[in-house]
């Protein structure tokens, strides 16, 4: 067991004075550079909500599809509309009922919303602006032409375009879809992914840990994580038996599309987890980047396989950041999506010292159509706990001069709002 | 089937000038105080995310559990720490391992990020300042006394609260419940909610509609609105039968939480309706509000059955925005929530005429911390299509003078962030 961790006694492996990490607008140009592309899929229109919808939507029929009365009232033709003349009430016409016929003459016809005016009609006047009495009615007011009347075709056309291709599918568009006919619909396919977290100190949920033991949580969040995205990861646990992680690892690597590392970020384990992944021709595209927390990621790629790897630290606050950095703007690119930009308005001044990117968690709240971030107090790195305080994290690249107070800043939102 | 339409012929159901319309304001008010309670229940860790916690969340341990290593290094006791005296390398602990002990003396034991600090050690020192030759470690500049150690019980003590009842989770919130051992968790309970759609001119999503004919949408469409809240509806759809409606309604009021009708908007079948709620008991809190649109909202309550009835117009636009600000905001009182403020600042300048509360769909846009809405241009109420370009509403009520552009006005969101 031991073995692995003491190759680098020799001090061999230690990583001197960051020579190897690359910047941080480097690293997540080389993970956007590198998307994946998963195809489509059909899916049942229940389980469309929150997909990326992969065709356009058209419209089958013009919209509204026929003449349709936006009032309950009467439907008249409007060169017989008079004050001093009451209409008779030639019949009724309810919605779902096939277009009637308005019999000339000084007639018309009770009409109820969204139903199809009838011809010879040409305006609807409502309840509110009539006095029915004795099968005739009274108009209170001269209407105007055409009113209350939503015209065939005055939305959309048929084979319009209706909703484009790469829209993420909320509520709205799958009433649109419903109405256009799609029981089914075709959206970009999602990769699987696989996390795996490392580490002997780790005990699964329902264990009670040992004093140097703690309950595995990087899995669990990555699992909630990847929910947002619709995508439902398995998860593995890898003891530190360097067979084990190599069958498990070469199983992954060739039968999903992504993996999601995390622990392991001692030197020694980052070290041994690579140099398998590399016999398993897994390309190491970089390791280490100038950032904090999140320095030790590791990004890598099987070109034949199509497999991603993204090996998180194992520290919680790392692994959190570092998901929603790299992971979720990845997975935009590789679904053909423009990345989204938020910012912030600091609450505070802040002066980053050092050469690293810092990513800050934050509160945020809204004020005035402005979103303000204020930072939280955390001990450290490895505060897992200090995450439910946070909304999201604000982007500071270092800077000799502080970020002043109600400047914008980059943010990555954590929290659905 | 034409009956209970005909009833209205004679007008004296005809609902004049708007005297039985009270404003958005008190109509919304009268929904929030009426909340439902719907107790909480267990669900596992992986039912949890996007639901309301019900308990508080308490340290089980200190957090950390114990002095913990920080960086992969040596550790060693302060005193010994000289840049000319190399320390001898005595072990090294892995994270995972049971807490061991630094001989006294010029000695130093290698440390895994994670691994508990040895007995008698008290600063770790990161490979990348020292240099490793025959199982000694040299320092290569001066450590500071403590450095590299994550205190035990330095983030929070066994006891502490960690999340407050009443937090949405989110991933972190699983994280943190998942290092505490939750490995199920209590929620808030949801309603229980049965969406019923009504009106003979509609047809299912698969039927090719007739030309006086359209497909059913608000449905789905508020499915989807529903299963943002984590929420999964019956779904239901109503004939213009009188005695299938009171047999169906009569089921529903007794075996659901809520009903939430759409359509059927007319005014003959809305008079129907709430006669039969009426006969069922459901005490109509108020109908028809002084907004556009969404006006003819019906809302009401069984008492006996603690049921609650959002009766929304049929256009989809209507009940889009009414599910969105009523629904949802009486759900967010009757799980105890405080309400969301949101709020945009307007692209254009705004002048609304008449005395009507009213909902205008927007498109917002990111600008340096702000968010900015400018309206979208649609033919009606009755446009569906229009939904896909909106990420929400804003709410205007009359005033004299216009909405300028930059002003901050009330934001209703309808899309993810």
């Amino acid at each position: 067991m031991m073995n692995p961790l003491s190759d680098i006694s020799s001090g061999k492996f230690g990583q001197k004075t960051g020579d190897n990490m690359i910047s941080f607008d480097k690293a997540y140009r080389i993970v956007l550079d590198h998307p994946g592309d998963f195809g489509i899929e059909q899916v049942d229109l229940s389980e469309a909500g929150n997909r990326f919808l992969a065709k356009n939507i058209i419209a089958d029929r013009d919209y509204p599809p026929f003449d349709r009365a936006t009032k309950d009232g009467i439907a008249l033709r409007y060169k017989d509309a008079n004050k001093n003349t009451p209409l008779v009430i030639k019949g009724i016409v309810a919605a779902g009922t096939p277009r009637q016929k308005l019999p000339k003459g000084q007639n018309c016809m009770e009409i109820m919303t969204g139903a199809v005016v009838p011809l010879n009609a040409d305006t609807v006047v409502m309840y509110e602006d009539i006095d029915v009495s004795s099968g005739q009615a009274h108009l209170n007011k001269q209407p105007e032409k055409g009113q209350n009347i939503h015209l065939k075709g005055s939305d959309d056309n048929k084979g319009a375009l209706l909703i484009s291709a790469g829209k993420r599918i909320g509520a709205s568009e799958i009433g649109i879809m419903a109405t256009v006919g799609k029981s089914s619909v075709e959206v970009k396919k999602l990769p699987s992914v696989a996390v795996v977290s490392t580490g002997n100190e780790l005990v699964d949920i329902d264990k009670e840990p040992l004093p140097h033991q703690i309950r595995r949580s990087n899995a669990y969040t990555l699992r909630a994580a990847l929910s947002v995205q619709n995508i439902t990861p398995s998860l593995h646990h890898l003891p530190d038996d360097p067979q084990m992680i190599r069958n498990q690892l070469q199983e992954l690597v060739r039968s999903q599309d992504v993996l999601i590392l995390s622990g392991g970020v001692s030197m020694g384990k980052f070290d041994y987890i690579p140099k398998i992944l590399a016999e398993l021709k897994v390309d190491k595209l970089f390791h280490r980047v100038k950032q904090r927390p999140g320095k030790p990621f590791w990004f890598g790629r099987h070109n034949d396989y199509n497999t991603w790897v993204f090996s998180f630290p194992g520290n919680p606050v790392s692994t959190f950041i570092n998901h929603h950095i790299y992971f979720n703007d990845w997975l935009r690119a590789s679904l053909g999506l423009a990345q989204q930009q938020f910012n912030v308005i600091l609450k505070e001044e802040l002066m980053i010292q050092g050469s690293l990117t810092r990513f800050i968690g934050v509160k945020t709240v809204w004020d005035n159509g402005k979103l303000l971030a204020s930072t939280v107090k955390s001990n450290s790195s490895g505060d897992l706990i200090s995450l439910a305080s946070y909304d999201g994290f604000i982007r500071l690249d270092p800077q000799k001069h502080p970020y002043k107070k109600d400047e914008a800043v980059s943010f990555i939102p954590t929290r659905l709002y």
